[in-house]
């Protein structure tokens, strides 16, 4: 399916608020892969389909889990907002054809991150985070870091989000710490590398 | 051995601020024992033990993980605080020949906690986060909330600590989540069961 086809039938699917969400994280993600040099089509195609799966009503969302046999874990069934991901990559695989791996994890991860994420996977995280919608303390900051050092505005966002989650009583997934330590443990490391070299 | 060997032991291995807290942990977990109805000699040994890992020289500390054979995960390998924990409870088993794998445990994770705690693990935990000398925002209310329901006081101790954590720029331990993952977890159980019996 094409980008054009593929756009006209997200707005069958999501809402138009979602759907214009989409088309600036489509933009700014398209901005962040010049910075790190990824294929455009590529990011472009992950960028458009990252909220593929995210429909407002619970049932259907629901209902969507169960047709297309995706299994949650238990912090997903109960914080039904890490849910659309999943079966975001799901759909994106199954109703748009994609089969590039890169894409289908950066659809699947955008929500919580992961361990080890490719940069498509980061590009995506962070453009969700911060397209121009977005408005909460110190966003600024991270909007300028995400064009710097993607690592480090992740490190931020992920660091703002465990906040958010604890102080609204929510469950931190796995995932979400594991992300923040692997790319912590690798600032460690090339902190020592580069002092190594000094 | 018996408690009075172990107290003369622990004196000459670990330092002396350090073994005055131990006492004040044994005093506050006795306490608490009685509250949630635990053996108090079993109290009083994983109490007594808890720190009993907790060599303040690092090259002494990472000489006895290499000598007890253990086994370090990553985080702790960037977060020596976390190692005495571990380290603790081999000593126990083979220095102080304690056999009582619920006594090991609560020594074990008494930092990090873990999923689905005993009631001795929880007491050991908070008894060490709540002893007298210790100071900051927020502890009268732990304190207090430690003797009322101690799922909800370890609940608030974690989210304190995961804040600090990230504050520091340390890595976050998966257990930490763990733990305070399965305590919401059974609090909306217990609510959801609670409101269908209204």
């Amino acid at each position: 399916m094409d980008i054009e086809n593929i756009k006209k039938e997200l707005k069958l699917e999501i809402d138009k608020e979602r759907y214009n969400h989409t088309l600036r994280v489509v933009d700014i993600a398209k901005r962040l892969a010049l910075v790190y040099r990824i294929d455009e089509k590529k990011v472009e195609l992950a960028a458009l389909l990252h909220d593929c799966g995210k429909y407002k009503d619970i049932d259907v969302l629901l209902k969507k889990v169960e047709e297309f046999g995706i299994i949650l874990d238990i912090i997903s069934k109960n914080n039904h907002h890490l849910i659309h991901s999943h079966l975001g990559a799901e759909i994106a695989k199954k109703k748009y054809d994609i089969v590039d791996e890169d894409i289908l994890n950066a659809i699947k991860y955008h929500t919580t991150g992961r361990r080890d994420m490719s940069i498509l996977e980061k590009v995506i995280f962070i453009a969700d985070y911060i397209e121009p919608e977005r408005d909460f303390d110190g966003i600024e900051d991270i909007r300028k870091l995400a064009f710097e050092d993607i690592d480090e505005a992740i490190i931020v966002s992920m660091e703002n989000t465990i906040k958010y989650i604890i102080d609204k009583g929510l469950l931190i997934h796995p995932n979400t710490i594991s992300t923040r330590n692997s790319l912590i443990l690798l600032r460690n490391k090339n902190r020592r590398s580069w002092s190594d070299r000094q």
